[in-house]
């Protein structure tokens, strides 16, 4: 899964979704409403986006993955996204939580930066219990005494959450380390760790992003990494796809 | 600030109030919504409670803070609470946020447990932003590595805060230990480093509370805690209410 | 317990020395080996500053508490220091801490910003078993995610240590905050929370010094925090010395 | 790098050094002596076990990595020993640090559970400085707030060490992450990130190993660790040995 951190407009976004479907790709990332800790941040472009979605969709054939963050986007959501994402910021807010489970849809649930495995695992728990059984969990870096980076991505996670439960697990290695540089040897890294997938920040442009460009790889470094990560697959026998 | 972690049945409830009631304060506290970290957990006795709140304020004149966990609560947390409190997991649920502030009613901000300082002020700056300045932000610890009590009170924080912002500081002794014998020091401590106010969690029978009991002092304690307050007080210069 | 981060000079280290002892105060503290993350710091003046140790208990009758650092230097430690005081990134060097324990001396144990609660208390216990019995603990700040303060003053360690161990709690706000203007609030509130003494980091100029000076106190703001300790003590019943 | 936590006694070291041998390896690890969090835990086996170091040398023809404590076992660890460790708890113990540089030995530095990135280059540049240029880094894992695994295994410093400093990085999946059953994945997601080398604990009988059995993986799961390490090393284009 790749795409931008925001929807910022529709040429940057159709430029990178193609890059994307170029590569082989069938799934694109693209925030609409951005939950920033100031209010003064851009904060996407929200409603307008589903018709850039909708474009993508008709003239690429890539299945969309964004991310909710009110009550009130459900119904459009329902009608553009094919993979609801429950961000870090909402993984506890538990009323919210079995609303969005209670669309049917696949939820890609980010485990909060400050949470253990095991509330992660009840997170989940909320979202089973309305009855909605595809949800894959998003390892995506905790909080830590460390400043280089911007979060510590836990490797040890992405083994023992294999090891308790059956749902799949997904890696975000561009928030895990916030440092585009270290983005391609730490997701290729949670591969290894038994990690079912990788959902990334791609750019066409990375330095003048609106939101998170300092994390965001270019489509040349998601290219390398996609040839990697074949490899590894053929090593571990898995298949790609 | 006093009362129990959750409303639990009319007798209950009443029996603390009074018991706050008679130790001379005038707020009283009450979840009737919890986000319980696993959906297995009792998560308060809902809307049926607001009854209680209105008996508790037309019969012994206390003022209601209790936490709104959802939209759908709001048109009647406006109709029998005073103060609205937004719990910690929500700090960073800025569309709600916004939705609550827009009530114009006060609003106790819980600081997460994993935000920094600074989220914290911003997380106020999206309720101050709606034209909402009745904020009081609320320190009640911090996660850390120490596995001997449930949270880390973090004691900078309130004379740190007293020097940045001109919003009140409420400190929760209750969930900064999580231990009901350390209670009343760190609450006389946070005092001493300069918070306005503190609220605590207190049970009539902590023992047998369906929420937080370890951590609910008594209402004898509650007692020591508020003669010792008031010497406090005395010896800052401060007014006691 | 009061003085420099680190012993400079004659003259400083004198004009501090004379400033404590006005206020009243028994006993000086002062580095003479810094243990220095960088080794490209100023690791003090080494062993020349025993003679100004030895000048200030002669004219002014003060007690020394000083850091040791190596083995090397326990021979001298004994004639000119009275209190041997283990830093934090020693106490889980614990051959070391058995040699130090060894000369007898009162020690000064303080906690390692990333040491539990029961790791400060079994690295006294490697002390305790060598016989010597003269241990006082220091909380003196964790290591959190929180970075506008240099460590997170661990104030619920107060009270729960005075339950567990009968050893004295001495709390040291400098290194607890990293913050100048917060020395006194959480000194202060460590002192209300249970706290048997404090242990401050002042000097005559603390923009000027070469270690922690933007954490030292002036003497005029140690006076005042000496006045309101007096207060504190009144109010606890505790006997000021 | 593989053998036990700790000698335990002759027999048992033997068997895992022949067992490390037949799999190939040229390098055992192996402690005599141990600083335990309690004084009460098993210390290791002391300089008695220097003679069967000196067996494994003459019959298997190992390289010998063992961890140094204390200035009195530095003569004694140059004759017997070809890498010397300096353990996490040791990492900020400086002037301990110079000592064991001076030996002229390479060195293998832990980084401290609580040190950062920075603070472990720096502990290294005290070592480089006396003139010591063999020095090995070791990530063995961060202090968290997640209770599930002993330490978390900071795989975003593996890559960024690699981008900052030309030092060799060697990964410690064992305290890493304190379970057994992960030890391997977490190796594997460490050499995938770039790292040089592995250092791993392995036990002939991990359950009844005095120290660390439930970290500690068997012979066979070692070899299946080194066939994988072999793929690893072919893809990435590197030499194993």
């Amino acid at each position: 899964m790749a795409g931008p951190c925001t929807v910022e407009n529709r040429e940057q976004t159709l430029a990178i979704a193609e890059g994307v479907k170029n590569l082989g790709l069938t799934v694109f990332r693209g925030g609409l409403f951005k939950g920033r800790t100031s209010p003064y941040n851009f904060k996407g472009m929200g409603a307008e986006g589903f018709q850039i979605f909708m474009e993508i969709k008709k003239s690429l054939g890539l299945i969309i993955v964004s991310e909710v963050t009110a009550s009130s986007q459900i119904p459009q959501m329902i009608e553009y996204v094919d993979i609801l994402q429950i961000g870090s910021r909402n993984m506890q807010n538990y009323e919210f939580l079995r609303e969005v489970a209670r669309t049917g849809k696949p939820i890609l649930l980010k485990r909060h930066f400050s949470a253990n495995i095991e509330e992660l695992l009840l997170a989940a728990e909320y979202i089973l219990l309305e009855g909605n059984e595809q949800v894959m969990l998003c390892e995506r870096g905790i909080k830590t005494f460390e400043p280089m980076t911007r979060n510590t991505f836990d490797i040890n996670a992405i083994p023992l959450l294999k090891e308790i439960t059956h749902l799949p697990i997904i890696a975000d290695p561009s928030h895990g380390t916030g440092i585009r540089s270290i983005v391609n040897p730490v997701g290729k890294a949670a591969l290894m760790a038994g990690a079912d997938g990788l959902i990334v920040e791609v750019h066409n442009n990375p330095d003048q992003a609106l939101c998170d460009g300092f994390q965001s790889i270019t489509l040349e470094m998601l290219s390398e990494l996609l040839t990697e990560t074949k490899a590894i697959c053929n090593l571990l026998g898995k298949k790609f796809n």
